[in-house]
């Protein structure tokens, strides 16, 4: 299987939804599987938040597995013997794509503070310009799982003709605030390291503990309260008793230390800012009459795949969006997993997600309501 | 109705759960009402881990109402007129019992990183001996929620004799690797201000920014996803458009601002490491068999209040301590309340509380099993 790991340069002039401008637009993809001749095998899967175009097979750089490894590959789920599958960079993040840590054409130096709010809109217009440049006009789907879903409802919208089917999972149709409070408090962790220095910190010391701190703060959040009971417990390091001290003495404060320590210099902590700010704006209804209207051009059928543990887009988010889509009169179907680990289960529970990816990939006309 | 504020000292060391001992203790405390002349009319009360001892009436100091201040008074559930009511600070808070903050005898200057660890057992201790002081031999009844909860049980296996009955409620019989975990977060968070110096800061600069930012993570896990949503939504601050920047642009920006703001010189630091690792240390069931057996010697009734939006102390952890008083042949009635405050319940939504409450006070010994 032939696998393609290479960043896309645009010269041409990115117009954002802020009203500002990229001047140059980089896009770092991977891809895996090989086009057909007729183009119409390519499949787009769309990362989530702290995701990169890295998604199946190990990293020659870091030798990890790709985020949706379980579910990518000969034979699986996404099966790349059939598919062509193409994995950009969202803008603003940590993988090469156009961010606040690249050059800025004007002064030949990190962006940093300097770098544009891109939406998660702006992402997909600029996935766009890397579709023409591999020679796809349409896709025969597009997948992303939450921060990946609601770039799939941008495509959705924004590029019907585009997209064959969509698999959109784990999403919300817009934003809440108990999000974008969980976004502010890790954006304050961030911005708390004086070596953020106001975003201005590429070429010196990078902001590792703040990012450390958003790192742990996120763990939280990511992870079930049942997860957490399951895999840790009241287990302690290495003693019986309590050692009435701060040091860390329970299994689940040395995990902490580790997702804090593993952050450092996998993660740009201005990738978070710009991503979480991102996800802050993001509201499929806006400027539309209201959240069918803002599809009323797509006309491909859907699979929409929710979680029962899933408390930041629980069901209920995803139904509204297949309510949306089945008003328009497509074929939308809409499955809600159950999984121990929420939200994260399209990521680490893919058991009882790959067949219905297999099967609605394979033909996805045959899109029956969810029974 | 007579209030009293005051801080009884204890000369006589206490000793510690962790071998470690306290040369001199203070207890700051609050009574409201009158101890009657057979001082059988003493309600305990006792407060949540940002609580104090002051909890009904305006703070003389700050002009803050008192944290149960909907629950305790002349003719509410608590009622003041009938009951001689103790609110006692816990050991390690701030609100003038012996904390890190407090003279170490040994130094005359204050604990700071020195001040040993003191466990919800240890502060009971501390407690009893104000009870001693106040002429009190058994309370009517005692009542906490969370953190008061745990101290509230720690009464019940300690001193069994000197409750008449007590309320318990969104508590658990023991911590979590989830409580834990956001424990842990929360403290490296103040760990991270540079004003901390590894918690000797008295006479200098407090950790203000890290004590800000513990606060707008504790506010994401005290408030429920719905009050946030219903609070806040996505209510803009003075923009009807997004503004595409950084700057706090949504109305849950801002009230999180204000949280920061105003944990800045209203809580210790140093009280929050202490009271969080107290509570990592809470376990009923450590040295004893099994739960019951941790309550074997309390043949009082009890009244356990649960809410169905509580998270963090399921209403399964409290029918967990429910079946160990029962398991002992002792009156327990156990009611699960409805409350979109979730967790914060007991404090912010008293309404179907207070009946429940007045009825147990009222009559301890007609408790009946909820329906």
């Amino acid at each position: 299987m032939n696998t393609v790991r290479d960043i896309a340069h645009f010269d041409q002039p990115l117009a954002l939804d802020s009203g500002a401008e990229l001047a140059r637009v980089d896009v770092a993809y991977e891809t895996y599987g090989e086009l057909n001749a007729a183009a119409d095998n390519a499949v787009l899967v769309l990362h989530g938040l702290t995701g990169t175009q890295h998604a199946m097979g190990l990293s020659s750089d870091t030798g990890r597995p790709g985020w949706w490894d379980s579910a990518i590959g000969p034979g699986k789920a996404i099966d790349t013997e059939r598919y062509y599958v193409v994995s950009p960079n969202t803008l603003g993040s940590y993988g090469g794509s156009t961010s606040a840590a690249s050059a800025d054409p004007k002064t030949n130096r990190p962006y940093g503070s300097q770098f544009p709010i891109v939406t998660i809109g702006d992402s997909v217009e600029s996935q766009a310009r890397l579709t023409d440049a591999l020679g796809i006009s349409r896709y025969h789907a597009i997948l992303g799982g939450c921060f990946g879903g609601f770039q799939a409802m941008e495509w959705m919208a924004r590029h019907p003709d585009r997209v064959g089917s969509s698999v959109v999972i784990s999403a919300t149709p817009r934003t809440s605030a108990h999000n974008t409070a969980l976004w502010s408090v890790l954006r304050a962790a961030i911005r708390s390291d004086p070596n953020w220095n106001g975003g201005d910190y590429y070429g010196s010391a990078s902001p590792d503990a703040g990012l450390g701190l958003a790192a742990m703060f996120g763990a939280l959040f990511w992870m079930s309260r049942e997860v957490f009971e399951s895999k840790f417990g009241l287990r302690r390091i290495d003693s019986d008793e309590p050692e009435y001290g701060f040091e860390p003495e329970y299994a689940v404060e040395e995990f902490l230390e580790g997702v804090s320590r593993n952050a450092a210099g996998r993660i740009d902590a201005n990738a978070l800012l710009y991503l979480t700010r991102a996800i802050d704006y993001f509201d499929m209804s806006r400027g539309h009459t209201d959240l069918a209207a803002a599809f009323n051009r797509y006309t491909a059928p859907s699979l929409l795949i929710s979680y029962t543990g899933d408390w930041r887009y629980p069901a209920e988010d995803m139904e509204e969006i297949a309510d949306a889509l089945r008003e328009n009169g497509t074929a939308c179907r809409h499955d809600t997993l159950n999984s121990p680990a929420g939200h994260g289960g399209f990521l680490y529970d893919t058991e009882r997600l790959s067949p219905l990816l297999a099967a609605f990939l394979n033909d996805p006309e045959n899109v029956a309501q969810a029974s």
